[in-house]
Order: C-alpha cells, then structure tokens, then sequence
C-alpha cells in the first residue's frame, strides 16, 4: 500500500503537468492558475488511495483523479464569486484578479475539462463511473445552495446542518474513493461501503470543524478562534446551542446574533459561556463520534485485508485527531 | 421525414415535461424557470432532424436533444449575468430575479443536468457522442470568452472575426447534427460533413444576423435597426469597414465610435454612410454566400438520398432567407 504523502505528491505533480490550451488566454490562465494555488490535494489522494487498496493500478486512477481536483477547483473558483472572497490560499482570487465574468466561464470550462479528464476511464467503467461522477457533482451545488439558504434562514435543524454538510463536504470524499475501488475493480458493494465510509468520515470531519473553530489551538487549527461566531455562522454549535438554550442566555445569545457592532474578543467570550453552559462542545463531540462509528462500521463490512482496513482506520484517526 | 415544426413542437412539450428535483428550490426553480421562456428549439430540433434524416429512431434522440437544449439554456443564463442583460425573452433574467449567486449555481448544476440527459445513449456509442459534447461545450464557452476578448480588443481581423462566431454560434449547431446523426447510425464520415454543413451554416447564419441589423426590415427583422452600430459591435461590418475606410471617412468612423454621447438616428445614418461607401453590405454578402456554399458543397458529399439532400438544402434557404 502506498502511503497518502506520496500519492499527494504523485497528484501534485499530475496537477503541474496538466495541460489546457494556451488560447483564449482569459479563459485558460485562470484554470492554470487556481490549480498551482496547491492545497492538500486529498480528494484525489483518497481516490487513488482506494484504487490502490483494492490493487488497481494507481496511474490509470490518475485520471479521474485529477477530474475531482479539476471538479473541486472549479467549485472553488465560482464559490470564492459568490461569498465575495478576495483571497484563496493567500493568493488574489481569480474573479478579483480578473474578473466576475471569467471566473464565471473559467468555472465553466473547468467542469467541462473535469468531465473529459474522468471520460479517461475504460470503456466498460465508463458510464458508471460518470452516474457517480454527476450525482457527486450535482450533491456539491446543491449542498452550495443549502449553505446560501442557509444563511438568511431561521429554525434549521440539525438534521437540515448535516444534510447540507453531507452534500457540500462529504459526497465529493465519498466519490471519489468509490470511483476509485471500481477501477480498482472493487465489487459494486465494497465501493458503496468506501463510499459511505468517506462520507460519514466527511460529516465527522466537518463537525470537528465546527469545534476546532470555538475550542481549538489557534497556533494548531491555523483559523482564527471564533471566526464562526464572529460571522454568525450556522454551525452545529449554534444550530444546537439555539435549540438548547433557554431563560436569559436564550435572549442574551439571540443578542447578539443581531448586534451589528461589538468588540470581537467580548462577543467570542460571551458566546462560548453560553455554548459551555448547554455542553455544546459534549455535544458537538458525541455528534462527531456517532459519524465517525458510522463510518468505521462501513469499513469493518468492506471485503479487504485487515491490514488494509487497518490503513484506512488509520487514515480516519489522523483526519480526525487535530489536537486542540 | 418529419416536417420541422413537428420536431420543434415535439421539443417544446418534451423541454415542459423535464423533471428536476423540487429541493434546494433556488438551485432548480431558476432551470424550470429559463426553460419554460420558450425559443424556437432549433438547436435539439436539428438533433432531431439528423436522426431522422439518417433513419432513425427520434424518440431515442430525445434525451441528448433535450440535453443540448438544457446546455443552451445554461448558456444564457450565466451569459446573462456577464452581460448584465435585464431581460431575456421579455421576462426577467434569472440573475435579476434571484442573483447572481443563485444565476451561477443553477447554471452550474444544468451543465451537469445536461451530461445526465446526453449520457441517455446505447453504451456503444456513450464514449463518441460525449467526446462530441465536451468539445461543442468547451468551444461555446472559448467563443464567449473571445466574444468578451474582443470588446475592449482593437484590430480584430475579419479571421478572428468568424473563428469566434463559429465557437460562439455554430459548433453548437454543427455538434447538434453530428450527435443526432450517429444515433441515427450515419457513419462517422458522413455525421462529421453534416457537422460542418451546420457550422457553415452558422456562420452564415450570423453574417446574415450582422447584415440584417443594419440593412433589415425593422418589421420583419424584429429587432431595432442600427443596434449593433449604436453599441459598436464589432460585426462583420464594422471590422470590414475599419480594414477598408480610408482618409476623412476612417477618421470620421472613429469619431462615432469613441463618442460617448451622440444623437441615435444620426450615428446610425452617418455610419450606415461611410458603411455603403465601401460597399460593406456586399462585402458581407459575399463572404455569407461563401460559408452558405461551403455548407452546401458539405451537404452534396454526403451520402443520403437526394430527397433527404433537398430537404436540409430548404431547410438552410429558409434560415438564410430572411426578407430584408
């Protein structure tokens, strides 16, 4: 089994090697661009990696590989156009380096270069790895869309959070470690469980997100401390903090959700009292364990060595165990 | 062989019948939306066509006739929200009702809705018909960014001109047909010289288009004459007269480009001046009978029978006759 360090780096170099064309130069530098931006690349690690694990050769996994880190950036690229953001990686993001509008089409064209880099497959793969493909794709958006409907609603329960983060976070893990057991000529079943082994360690993930960003080290998490609260941010905290407090901490956090001016460090202070009062973090946590149960279990049913269930359990540990 | 307007009718109560899923309603209310704006349907109807014309089955070419139609209108409405139009088919644009966020994400979710519907092919030719796709949709989207290129570009060349026309306008035809002849069992030589008698036509299509702006009958032409002038469009015409004016006129050209301020019917009287003074409107007339005889040079090699032949010869007669 090849350890994820060197099928990140196999995908990094991939990535550097990729080739587009050279003309409309607005419409292909912003591809070559937000690709050389780097990031941990582990979507595409994760499908090699199950590729690898069912014994399939890793190289002929390249493709689809780079179809999801292809798929990822474009998604990226038209959501940093939609949550205004002016940075990415610390680098100018590509509508404020050009514009909304090639960002837009550059977007565009990427999703269409995804497509023909995961058409890389054999023939007799093909049509089923592009069924996973687009309901991967469509999953993103419209977890995308939950988050933005989120963002102006009131009342979601966390049924509706963790809905969304399935499909926003949680589904492009998901697909793309089953797209890679099936050229890895994994049955459809084993694939289906890596599947929901990703997704559920998808969820799990998100949700020590939420924590790290109340509870963790900020020199460790590398986040600002708070940044959710400062933004309001639905997280699972607050969805489950609203749900839990009453009395005059229910009005006193309801404040200040609605204050439009406030000193940060006060507003990060007071909110977390409130969250610690109602055992957020407990919840939070035993919320993260049931995912991460979930997603042990669905390994413990795939048909692979032990020692490779071993290698995924270890993956799963280290994905999940930031220090605090 | 079926009369046009069957399949464009054929199209419009299939379009009405797509289903979508209800939820997230602001990623799927925006497709139904654009859809039910309505449009003549030529593009999928030409799917249609071709299948026919080669014998075979048109309910088989729906699902990738419909899904060229979803991929047009995916087009237009991130096509919209670049060129901030107000407006399409009357009503208003998707980003105007919703935003621009919402305009992007159900954009991007119809391009996949598109791949679903295309992918609606016997396996055998699943491979052949998507490498048709990708490339037709990767064209569309070069010939949008050349289109936005050219707008702040000097000394565009009446070459550049019509590569960007062809991506913009008439892949996607010529795409349309080629797809639609395979389903119809046409061999690959004779799908691909359908192919280029429907990008020759489309580009014939648009040269027409830029005459029709300035020499048409605004009645019969439906739009307002003199549109592209008052904007300065580089059509056809303007490129032609900027390469062919000399002296007082080429200064004078100059002049109404660059002012900011002008008296409407005046602008387009003196231009439409300078134009005729160089004989722009034959120029354009020439160069538009000589992608409609390439087109029908295409249509001749093909192997189908005559009667077949004559009826894509009428059906390119009526599209390049519009009265004047």
């Amino acid at each position: 089994m090849r350890k994820l360090e060197e099928l990140q780096s196999l995908i990094a170099s991939s990535v550097a090697e990729l080739k587009f064309p050279e003309q409309p130069a607005d419409l292909y530098e912003p591809i070559r661009y937000i690709l050389a931006l780097g990031g941990k690349r582990m979507r595409p690690a994760l499908l090699l990696m199950a590729c690898d694990l069912f014994g399939g050769d890793v190289e002929a996994a390249l493709p689809p590989a780079l179809a999801i880190e292809v798929f990822h950036n474009f998604t990226l690229m038209h959501d940093d156009i939609m949550d205004n953001a002016p940075k990415r990686r610390g680098k100018t993001t590509v509508h404020e380096k050009w514009n909304s509008s090639v960002a837009i089409l550059s977007g565009d064209v990427m999703l269409i270069e995804g497509y023909k880099l995961m058409m890389q497959v054999p023939d007799d793969k093909l049509r089923t790895v592009l069924d996973i493909f687009n309901t991967t794709a469509a999953g993103v958006c419209e977890g995308q869309q939950w988050d933005m409907t989120f963002e102006t609603s009131t009342n979601i329960s966390i049924e509706e959070y963790i809905s969304m983060i399935r499909l926003k976070t949680a589904v492009v893990l998901g697909g793309a470690l089953k797209i890679g057991a099936l050229i890895g000529n994994a049955d459809m079943q084993d694939a289906e469980l890596l599947c929901s082994f990703g997704e559920y360690l998808g969820i799990a993930f998100q949700l020590q997100d939420d924590i790290l960003d109340v509870y963790g080290n900020p020199e460790k998490f590398g986040k600002q401390v708070g940044g959710d609260i400062l933004s309001n941010k639905k997280t699972y905290l607050l969805i489950k903090a609203l749900e839990l407090v009453k009395g005059t901490d229910a009005e006193e956090l309801g404040r200040w959700i609605t204050f439009a001016t406030f000193d940060p460090a006060e507003k990060v202070a007071a909110v977390t009292q409130i969250y610690n009062s109602v055992n957020i973090r407990q919840h939070a946590e035993t919320e993260m364990q049931a995912y991460a149960e979930k997603a042990f279990t669905a390994l413990d049913n795939i048909n692979l060595p032990e020692e490779s269930k071993q290698y995924l359990r270890n993956f799963a540990d280290g994905l999940l165990v930031r220090e605090y």
